[in-house]
């Protein structure tokens, strides 16, 4: 873990930790103090990482397996509202790059990051950050292994780079298989995440449309704290042809399916499966534009479910393994171009095309 | 590779690119038309990149070896001087992790890219930035993996994940393995990058101390574009005990060394080895603060050679590997302390501990 010499903005260009100062109750620590400090313990399980104190960590990885990398990016006021709590950005940032690996189906073990962070309250920020990381990092098996901290005069800016394993390059789902004839599927339910995002911005009132307190507490944590579907990923290894996860919106990244696989896709919206909180919000809601909700939660990203397809013989392979890793899995659509397919994605409902966004005709995504 | 539905700032949310209009002659792409356009190139040689279309990509590491991974993060600004060029933020930005893992003698493979950039003309930026990375993933034998690009309201924001390997962790050069006894090394020369900067901020004129046009462009380009130092890394493993790179400043490096050795460094400043350039200029100048231009030789940052230490009955075989590899090595000190050190690293010349920056007695970094 380096902090480099020209970063971090309150340490002296030695390195060397400053002297302590009260700062809001906090110990004012130098970017090296903070990193032995909130980080090191971050880094603890993986003897690679030694202890944060070199410019690279090591791992090895379980014999026979190859290695799976992410990495995602956020900025405060671009992935997440400026303000946020620290501890639920780490959490975020670390389970979005969770998600990439559980769409291709691999096993995540360790990550590194690299954080820029304004202001003199960089250490402070920091803590709260590794505290969030702590608590996912527990919980999803995976461990620090090395990275970076600077500051910087603009908002903050953060990546981190996931990595994983799995069995062979055969085995990983990836976009670019869907065939003609596939089913198309979707976990869990989908929505929440948009209409938080509404929510945040003002421009819904979730409460005025019925929903009571534990209503809304949920669907704000589906946008705070999404639920990689790792179990679920590995699980469709072998029976899925294609996979992504859903962040850009469902349509978008069924789209990079079927631009990936040169195939079209026909998403049917009225079997899209929503939450009863989202079902209510969409039967009760409009938004400012004057259209109603059900585009926003169709097309909103940030669910981080898995969208996936598999051959029709493959269904009830699919059900049993959505039941025995306990997550929904619902089938919305169908694998419907040749192979030479243009990567178009059409919405329909049961009677056919719709019309959205006050455009009549086919939606193209 | 993802562009975030809410990054890009060029693209709309469902991530199709915009069509083209004149941008000062350049294409003007969405986020998703200049991944494909200006970085899917940089992937092609990688199979398990699956030309960027994925979230994550894999990497099969040749049988046996093991995985090392180093992160370093640079901010406009702070790392490099608004409005340098992209093609070469570019390739500091490769080059300074290709330092990392020349540091610990690991080979390096591919990387992981995350970018923020501000502006319209990010896509702009995007392809000239790509450019430089083309240029120096040809020269070190590397490829890109993935990443994320994400647009910012503030400075560019940029990280790079390198990923290599090594034969084990048996073999890496770490920071923990210098004894006392041990002689300390250093490649290359010092101090040019420093120079660089002070003339950067216009705080010394290299021109009027008497360096010519070439000179001048000699120290700037150490700056701009350090040489990390593969080969020699990679001849050390075995022979050095411990290593790392010249990034924050010669003593700040060796403190790192000494603190994570738990050992004391004495250092000759007589003894670093300083360019043509870089002695005429100590000898010639002064800086505004009124003291002697040597310091901000020794201590500045950016060089990017190896510091190591070695066994004194290892000096011929340094020698050898240094020139087999076509690098000078010059030894500048010894490991003095017991290996209970405290990690001090103590600036001497010929006579004895020096006076520095009007302090006198010893320098602890």
């Amino acid at each position: 873990m380096s902090g480099g010499g020209e970063g971090g903005g309150e340490a002296p260009d030695d390195g060397a930790p400053v002297a302590r100062a009260p700062d809001e109750g906090e110990p004012r620590l130098g970017e090296f103090g903070a990193i032995e400090r909130w980080l090191r313990p971050l880094a603890r399980t993986l003897p690679g990482a030694l202890d944060l104190t070199d410019d690279a960590g090591w791992l090895a990885l379980p014999p026979g397996r190859i290695l799976v990398a992410a990495k995602d990016a956020m900025v405060e006021g671009r992935h997440y509202f400026p303000g946020e709590p620290p501890e639920q950005v780490a959490r975020k940032l670390l389970r979005v790059n969770l998600s990439d690996l559980a769409a291709m189906a691999a096993t995540p073990v360790a990550y590194l990051l690299a954080l820029a962070i304004p202001g003199p309250d960089a250490g402070k920020w920091m803590r709260r950050f590794a505290a969030g990381l702590a608590q996912d990092q527990a919980r999803y098996g995976v461990a620090l292994l090395g990275g970076d901290t600077v500051g910087t005069d603009g908002p903050a800016v953060m990546s981190l780079t996931l990595l994983g394993h799995a069995p062979a390059a055969e085995r990983l789902l990836t976009r670019g298989g869907a065939r003609p004839g596939d089913d198309v599927w979707v976990s869990g339910t989908i929505g929440d995440a948009a209409l938080a995002v509404e929510a945040g911005y003002g421009r819904i009132d979730l409460a005025a449309m019925g929903l009571d307190a534990a209503a809304c507490a949920a669907v704000e944590a589906r946008r705070l704290l999404p639920e990689p579907r790792l179990a679920l990923g590995s699980a469709l290894a072998g029976i899925a042809t294609a996979c992504a996860d859903v962040s850009d919106g469902l349509p978008a990244d069924l789209g990079h399916i079927a631009e990936t696989s040169g195939v079209d896709i026909r998403m049917r919206v009225d079997l899209v499966p929503l939450s009863p909180a989202a079902r209510r919000v969409v039967s009760a809601g409009s938004v400012s534009a004057g259209a109603g909700l059900a585009p926003v939660v169709w097309t909103g990203g940030d669910d981080y479910e898995l969208v996936f397809t598999a051959p029709p013989a493959a269904r009830r392979a699919v059900m049993m393994q959505g039941a025995r890793v306990g997550v929904a899995v619902t089938r919305i659509g169908q694998v419907t171009g040749q192979a030479t397919g243009r990567g178009r994605v059409v919405l329909t409902d049961a009677g056919g095309p719709i019309v959205a966004g006050g455009q009549p005709g086919h939606v193209h995504f």
